[in-house]
């Protein structure tokens, strides 16, 4: 039973807060039952568990976790990283919100065969509040990292109040919802070099844009719905 | 220049963070120049605005502030709650995350004319966390309140896994989205006297549930797209 601060397995998890750590070893933690079964779901071996009462004591692990609450387990995993594919993919530019990255990742994976592609400007989707917002997605469908020119197929820019309502654009597959910042959206090199502008119909007494999660799973859900119907 | 915390003005600021005081009043909090914008653009008055190095001493005004960042205007507001009603609206039960509950209305805002209905167990909309999700959608849609057999017309039960796909769901004016929180769902009672139960559909490889504002905002697009066309 660890019960000593200065342990080191303490000191690795504490250090994971840390993105420069988490990108020198590769590794993150991901806190909470919920979670560290979902990467046993996924088929994971963690480098490292750390249970409240079986293996450390509890305010010890309490001190290095990033929930106000505390957590009773720690797991220590490795990142990974897929590739870009799939028949219906996203890819983010400028999304710096951890919680909006992690809460795309799980609509992704609700709705699409593809992964959550990060371009410039993104969170970082292991870090603590992405991995939590991922709910468990962040096992079963690990991001991919790639720049706007390299994806292939259908590109549908996402924006707000300009280009056809998604539901007319033609989807031939491989599709990749590109999406950007509730603020900054998409830069113009890839509104120009998509193969399609698109805007989600909302009402004209509503909000002036969406934010970047509710939109990427409304459309997500759209373009999957509308892919299996044609299948 | 309000130079004292001592002053009366950050005060009330200050003691409408709490719950019980927000509701004793009628009144509540919005923090920042968006939501402040938000309210005059939906053409409401604030009992009080307090702009950092114009009315306040801006350390004065980051002592009263929720956000870690601090503010440089806050403004307090008086709490309006709309009546049931609208082609498309949604009943929400149990949803006790006040960014879910302010997600929701501002996803309601963009799809729906209801406002989004709180039924028991939801968290306060005016909190500070649910106002500042709802981005201002708040004041162009005040939610409303009431118990689940006081809604008329169509009630589909959003559930995880059974029921119909919604898209096989008949909407039949007025439509309300029943909605629960992700990890208890719908009540039995809600269950059983909804019009219809429905899911989302999501893959098979996908995750056992959606969050509840994810659904909301699918389950509302989906619904709307689908009302309009057959206007």
């Amino acid at each position: 039973m660890i019960s000593s601060p200065h342990n080191q397995h303490l000191k690795t998890i504490r250090k994971l807060q840390d993105k420069r750590h988490r990108e020198r070893t590769g590794l993150f933690a991901a806190e909470g039952e919920d979670l560290v079964d979902a990467a046993g779901r996924a088929g994971l071996e963690a480098e490292l568990v750390l249970v409240a009462e079986v293996d450390v004591e509890p305010e010890l692990l309490d001190a290095v976790s990033t929930l106000g609450s505390g957590t009773r387990v720690v797991g220590v995993f490795r990142q990974r990283f897929a590739d870009p594919g799939g028949a219906l993919s996203v890819w983010l530019e400028g999304v710096a919100d951890p919680g909006n990255v992690g809460t795309i990742i799980r609509s992704a994976h609700a709705f699409a065969d593809g992964p959550v592609v990060l371009g410039p400007g993104c969170a970082d989707p292991y870090g603590p509040k992405a991995v939590r917002a991922s709910m468990g997605s962040i096992f079963a469908r690990p991001p991919a990292r790639a720049a706007f020119e390299a994806l292939a197929g259908t590109t549908v820019a996402l924006a707000s109040g300009t280009g056809a309502e998604l539901s007319e654009v033609e989807l031939v597959e491989p599709v990749t919802l590109c999406l950007g910042a509730e603020r900054g959206g998409l830069s113009p090199e890839v509104l120009e070099g998509a193969s399609a502008q698109a805007r989600i119909a909302t009402r004209p007494d509503g909000p002036d844009s969406l934010n970047v999660a509710m939109a990427a799973a409304v459309s997500l859900h759209e373009c999957a719905h509308r892919m299996a119907a044609h299948a």
